[in-house]
């Protein structure tokens, strides 16, 4: 069932509900996707783009099974940490990791994202994130994590653009 | 509802599944609680019933809301990890935090822990755990995870009589 659905022009990011501890985040980049997949992996561009032009520390980026990732953005309001591990890798074309926000301590979340190749040179990049509780999800949304993914994948737009 | 419930003799834990993605755990110690508090959040202390007689390295354990924990048991089986981070931390009364196996990155389980003083010198350790899904739950189930922690309950036994 989709409780939701909201395009976020010009981006196209599209977000649904689309069941009670979920969210669905869908987005074309116009880029193959070697380089979709390089940019959520490599830490050196992920930190180009993830902050959405905030200083973004790695401090740790094990893209690998069991491995963690920890990164500190560095924004006007203060410093933000941000963390999780890695539960599944398959490259090019999966991740599953787990998130969690310094500022909500234990309230982990499950992302999963399918990077889809749609065969003109663009990737369809697919993330269903699953919540403990749907209070934990609904609080996520009104978190203004919309406002913020989709400036993080503005500036990964002019990243590709950069690495093409 | 409850979906099952069975007493381990002699040590009277009690599991239970109160809800389809939960796992319910009492058990009642013959010690105060400042002690059996003690006995959970003092690394020296922890190290001495977690590992039920394997040796445990406590890497961390920073009992605060936000706080890290990581112990690595040697059991004559192989070395295991697990970690998690504390969601909420009331001194003596309840803790909240998550917890993972090595074994299996990502799949984390919130677990709330009280201590109740039974006035009589005893305490009731009643800890309530949260899986991601119902598949995660019986998997847990079907792990041994009573055994084992039945045997660190008796470790924990052994424990308090030692520091009464």
């Amino acid at each position: 069932m989709s409780t939701s659905a909201k395009t976020d022009q010009p981006t196209g990011m599209t977000v649904t509900t689309p069941a009670e501890r979920e969210i669905r985040i869908e987005r074309v980049f116009d880029a193959p996707r070697e380089l979709v997949w390089q940019a959520h992996t490599d830490p050196d561009l992920v930190a180009r783009w993830w902050g959405r032009g905030n200083r973004l520390d790695i401090e740790r980026l094990e893209v690998e099974r069991g491995g963690h990732w920890r990164f500190v953005e560095h924004g006007p309001e203060g410093v933000s940490g941000f963390e999780g591990r890695f539960r599944e890798v398959s490259p090019r074309e999966r991740i599953v990791q787990t998130f969690e926000w310094d500022g909500m301590p234990g309230y982990v979340v499950v992302n999963t994202t399918t990077f889809e190749d749609l065969g003109d040179g663009r990737t369809r990049v697919v993330t269903t994130s699953l919540f403990f509780t749907t209070e934990e999800r609904d609080g996520m949304l009104s978190s203004g994590m919309e406002q913020g993914l989709s400036e993080s994948y503005r500036a990964l737009d002019r990243l590709l653009v950069d690495l093409a």
